[in-house]
């Protein structure tokens, strides 16, 4: 941590400084420049991590030097990390594409959803039997009657499962049906959802929360696999700024800093990241051009009847086409 | 809700989208401007929401025109509500005034903390046992233990308590010792834990999530509400935006914009909401002359050593100093 | 200029970069940690603004200590300052007020508009002869006319008159008409003109840029003041954020910042800011609240058959009891 | 437009609505809800954007219906249009690429530059003699000195020159020396600007603005082919978010946005738009990807000595490198 003195601070306030920083058991190295002195704080960053120097007469400001997060840094684990998914690899040389319908509503639906994604190239079937919705009188999931859903169309395409925890008291509801556990975008900070996947035996896709910066995300993850589960996927799905047009604005630029900061994998999500079909099939071959180790894509047999999200997804055909343009990508790039 | 037809679309790309209204049980009037068709969909807002007509063929865009929150718009209930905290009023004609430490961190801290307050004039003590954080590896609190030396210290002081809750299995725990259930930020859209203290019999302190809008935070609200608790207080903490200069943006037209389309009470919290502590006073001035039914503010006997939020706390002399100036601009408003 | 070397960087990166530093006439102090080195520069702050340390091999990230502009920084000159046109005062201890229609119409229009205004209390009238407009086929404005009309409404009701100035060619032509050049949010960082108005001998009204941060704000007004005009009054407008029920974001902090930051006064645009009359009123007497040393207000004797932005102007009416209500606040902050 | 009345409203506000209509020559549809009433008008789109509707009494919010542009957007003009560049293709079937550094430093660092990027495979040779910078202190380019080393640099390598303009007063000068005008993100809004490129017989790059809309974006092309100039190619170099990882936040979908809307090319940036060189390489495969027709590389043969914008500058072996890749994905796309 670096320690800014403001000009109008005293040799007095320098030194509460100093002596906070040696009673911490830490060391500094003083900078005296024409304008400001600095002060570089050395030492156990977990220690300066909890120094609240702001709070002292005659700071100007700090400026922290190492992030908080440790496991999930390619600092401390050089080597991309492969997730196998009972056989089914996301990361590197892989291409995961996770694909079906924004909520289960029938067998039906599934069942036809799960059949056209497979055939489509598909490793995964999404779908949320729990729906976390703005209003309370939208559709709210199928629950356990969705998950099991889930399983059956799932195994009958052949496909691996994932669907999104939303109760951290539905875990081992959700572990009984589900290959990978999906943590959404408005509960990737639910610190104590995000400590019981951890504990869970499961894979976690860990959405980027609607506003959270490549930072946090880290801090997120870090909450998972200190708990002991390695095995972790980001998934990028746009952030909020104050473009209208799209739902959201789809960050591709995060996978390439994921790609710089951690050894886990990330996919992208273009159906909720833009909000609009039209744009899923160029954002999904950019995502993979940029870098990414998959895609979570929403399809549904008929978007005129889905019960949340019709508007942003794709028709049996026009996934089809975005898979036959995405595996050309994807060959470019190295992923099969 | 408004349909806009594409000026590529076909007839029958409209005879679709009005057999679609029919089936639903609604109705629709036709206008065919000099460049665009227009649909408006007339009936049961339910069922209104739950059209997904952007996917169909030749529909441009669609406008909702009713929102779908009711219990807590000041259309369903036109008369400012008065939540009622064991004689401790909060809304019209009352200056409703929290403060306390970020987090609990000690029975001393805690006792010093509420005779101050309790001095300056606040009644309600603030302080988090269970504190969300960013990083794992952050302070994150002192859990139970928390909880009792809050309720020991706001009994000893004569205060309220208000307290942050995280966990919905921890609502029985919470209820034990506090006043009043603090919803975090982060949890704004934690839909589990919204219905969970929709359930219970102590009102609700709503924080606005970090980029929640106005219409989000009012829909967080309705799921509290329509689980049957009505005592809602908003709290407007600051959104995220682009300036780093503050921590978050204070957005004082909530304040504003809430009194317009709700009923329920809504206070500021500076100290979040600019995580300066320079800037607090100047702020909880400005919030209440905005309108504001009162303040939620940190204070802490020496921020310097603060487990979390020394930034932003004031001392003890300077909360005092706050409460003057509040107090006269609150006079000024009606507010006593 | 703080430099962090990353873990991964070598002794041959180090010595590069310290070989930069010493070659640009600076000087360093070398700082080694458990995680990382640090090096701090030292010097001639011009200088090390334009080190380009980023691009070396081996650097992590850079961290700038002291800011680029000088003369608008309170660190410069401790004292407030107070701008004085023509007789009016605008700072400390003063409540200036600038209101009138956001375009110049007619004759007929801006003479009961600027009667209007000063009888409420108001000492400026305001009103656009070059309308900025995101549209070409929108209203641009009715140029030296309007100039004109707002001089002689202005004279005939005894009020200072302030416009914007679009184009650097027309400086002579409105400061021939006007008491204040107004700098207008999308030209915040048309550097050229704020050049020209930099040499110009009227005051300068200077609104922040959608969304410029603090930083950019206070570095646009040195461009100014480098050129040699001292009188510049800051002018919070409200930035671009997510959310869509306001316009803008109103961003009050702002005041505290500038107040902090720089010696020079700042007002606020309440109608811009939200965009909503409905919520001028509030915003107006918060922005007082907050320390504002003003406001600029749009009035419309007509607002609904405004030329632009009659959603926001208030009409006469409402603007006088804004007035009473802001005069009460700013009597508590001690102006008049 | 579509006019929602308040549930408040009377039937004399809706008359006056309705009379307001007719008297500006246009017509309306009354549609009854259960909740709102709702008033369409028809008619001429640019009377219609003209009404101030939400002034009226009782009216709840409007929803414009159509775009204010028309000449920019591809209902006007369904075929893509290909910019000819004095015989260098920017549209459908080519990929046009624009590199060189930041700023023009000297005859040297150019011609070097333009040799390198020419071997590489790009056509237009950048690089910017007037810069507008934050701070007034910074380098503020070579004036006309730097176009003629642009004019050099280009004919020796047998490259177009595109450079940045920001002064209307310049025009001449520059079109002396440029094959395009490059108007810079800061001066998106600087409608002056765009009128009088728009009357220039020299194809326009416009960058999108720092928090510009697509909106924004295509209403500013508007202003400048409404003038006659015909030749605009729209530029997206990322936009101001929360995220402080990168310096904007590089938005692709605005690449198949722009598509959608305009017949206009759009090429991206994206060493402004992510403002680290380690990103370049996969975000400008992104863009391609996402159907971008070209891209704007900064290429430096020296970063650590570039008087600007270093820290995401290419040097001459990255861009090779990444010319490489991004003709590989061209390819794909069906550009050469």
């Amino acid at each position: 941590m670096i320690i800014v003195m403001s000009p109008a601070s005293t040799p007095e306030d320098l030194q509460k400084v100093q002596d906070k920083i040696l009673q911490a058991g830490l060391q500094y190295h003083l900078s005296k420049g024409e304008f400001r002195t600095i002060v570089g704080v050395i030492g156990d960053k977990k220690i300066i991590a909890d120094l609240q120097m702001n709070a002292f007469h005659g700071v100007e400001k700090t400026v922290r030097i190492t992030e908080k997060y440790k496991l999930v840094s390619r600092e401390f684990h050089p080597q991309d990390t492969i997730v196998d998914i009972g056989g089914v690899k996301v990361g590197e040389g892989h291409l995961a594409v996770m694909a079906g319908p924004c909520a289960v509503e029938s067998m039906e639906q599934l069942m036809e959803a799960a059949q056209c994604v497979k055939k489509a190239g598909a490793q995964f079937l999404r779908g949320g039997a729990f729906k976390p919705r703005t209003s309370p009188y939208d559709f709210q999931g199928l629950e356990e009657e969705g998950l099991q859903m889930l399983r059956k169309a799932g195994d009958a395409a052949g496909l691996k499962v994932v669907t999104e925890i939303v109760n951290l008291n539905d875990i081992d509801l959700v572990c009984k049906y589900a290959d990978v556990l999906q943590i959404g975008a408005r509960n990737m900070q639910n610190f104590q959802l995000l400590k019981a996947v951890g504990k869970a035996k499961k894979p976690v896709l860990l959405k980027r929360g609607l506003s959270a910066t490549i930072n946090e995300w880290l801090n997120a993850a870090e909450y998972i696999v200190s708990e002991g589960n390695e095995d972790v996927i980001f998934c990028e799905r746009g952030i909020r700024t104050y473009e209208t047009f799209t739902r959201n604005t789809l960050d591709l630029s995060a996978v390439a800093a994921i790609k710089e900061l951690s050894h886990l994998p990330v996919i992208v999500d273009p159906s909720h990241g833009t909000g609009r079909w039209q744009m899923v099939c160029p954002m999904a071959r950019a995502a993979i051009a940029a870098g990414a180790d998959g895609l979570m894509i929403e399809v549904h047999p008929h978007p005129e009847v889905a019960l949340s999200d019709g508007d942003q997804s794709l028709r049996p055909v026009n996934f089809e086409h975005l898979m036959e343009e995405v595996k050309r990508v994807a060959k470019l790039m190295g992923r099969e």
